[in-house]
């Protein structure tokens, strides 16, 4: 019995190359749980079969900065001249029923969602060591030497933002990974403080 | 990967009936887990096939007394004339070696732990109503109803101080509960505060 009914945010994040995106597959490919993706809103135009609502919710660019002004995003970037966001009402409508809202993103934007959801869960990957990482970024075959010592210099940078998440786990074994966030899911859920209303209105304490 | 290596203290408590024993049975008899209980310290005689340092460890009065002193016990207790107490070091050399250290207890002995072991995990097993709390001690069979009536003002007087926990776990199926407790415990690991020396020291950061 589930004591907490509202979803919770749940925020994967960590430098790139760290396997976030591999780690957030075995998190949905594993059974029992509610986890939604945050569905991204966006100018850009949609391409050939990309869904309004279920890829991005396509806006216009005047729409999404009246809701910038607004502060109805969780975070949003600017990329090769187009806006990128988390709508904040619909990561809202998916908790409210009960769904695990997961948002996979970047270091940056992960300390943007923190100051506008701070009961979010955030979770940092770290791989187990720094060659680990440099392997990993240089099995994707898709970059030269130059632009994977960028990202390892940018992950330097990254790597002591760490402390500022609730919980640090490591992607040596993605399955491992993904298990123990299942595990954070479930505990976040038992916390005293999420928990103590309905424990009240259970057991008539006043 | 587990970046805490140090075991945890597990403290489970709640009124009486509510399962915690059946509950932390459950929990041991799961798989892949470092639980130990606690043994406690008394001044009381080793019944026949009790062994020193397994069961309890057999101290004289003069001894529990000295240890009073030094404040080495977690939480201690005089019955029928007996000192029983959980002794701070024993505790401590378990955790050590990695062990998670689970102990079953009553309400007020709990908060008495929490005073000299703030860093332990304090899970709350709550009943998923008053009526199955009643029908459980009504189900034991050795008391008679005003014994039971007794003892559910007293869980009317308890309920109130879950919010003090860390978790509250509902006992409405033992599996359910124990999975949950074992969740707390892998998630707990994985705390920020717990796993960030070992994480820094992984990845060199300063």
């Amino acid at each position: 019995m589930k004591l907490n009914e509202r979803g919770l945010l749940i925020v994967i994040s960590g430098p790139s190359g760290v396997g976030k995106g591999t780690v957030r597959k075995a998190l949905f490919e594993m059974e029992g749980h509610d986890l939604v993706y945050s569905t991204s809103m966006t100018t850009r135009s949609p391409r050939e079969g990309e869904i309004d609502g279920i890829d991005y919710y396509f806006v216009t660019k005047e729409e999404f900065e009246q809701r910038i002004k607004d502060d109805r995003f969780l975070e949003y970037a600017k990329f090769v001249g187009h806006y990128y966001g988390t709508p904040k009402d619909k990561v809202d409508e998916q908790m409210a029923i009960g769904k695990e809202v997961v948002l996979e993103i970047e270091v940056q934007g992960a300390a943007q969602v923190r100051e506008k959801a701070r009961d979010g869960v955030f979770i940092f990957i770290a791989p187990p060591n720094k060659e680990a990482l440099y392997r990993r970024l240089l099995r994707r075959g898709t970059e030269g030497t130059k632009t994977i010592q960028k990202r390892m210099d940018k992950a330097d940078r990254e790597f002591p933002l760490a402390h500022k998440y609730d919980y640090i786990v490591v992607n040596d074994e993605v399955r491992n990974a993904a298990d123990r966030i299942m595990a954070i899911i479930r505990a976040e859920h038992a916390k005293t403080e999420r928990s103590i209303y309905k424990y009240r209105e259970m057991l008539e304490v006043k």
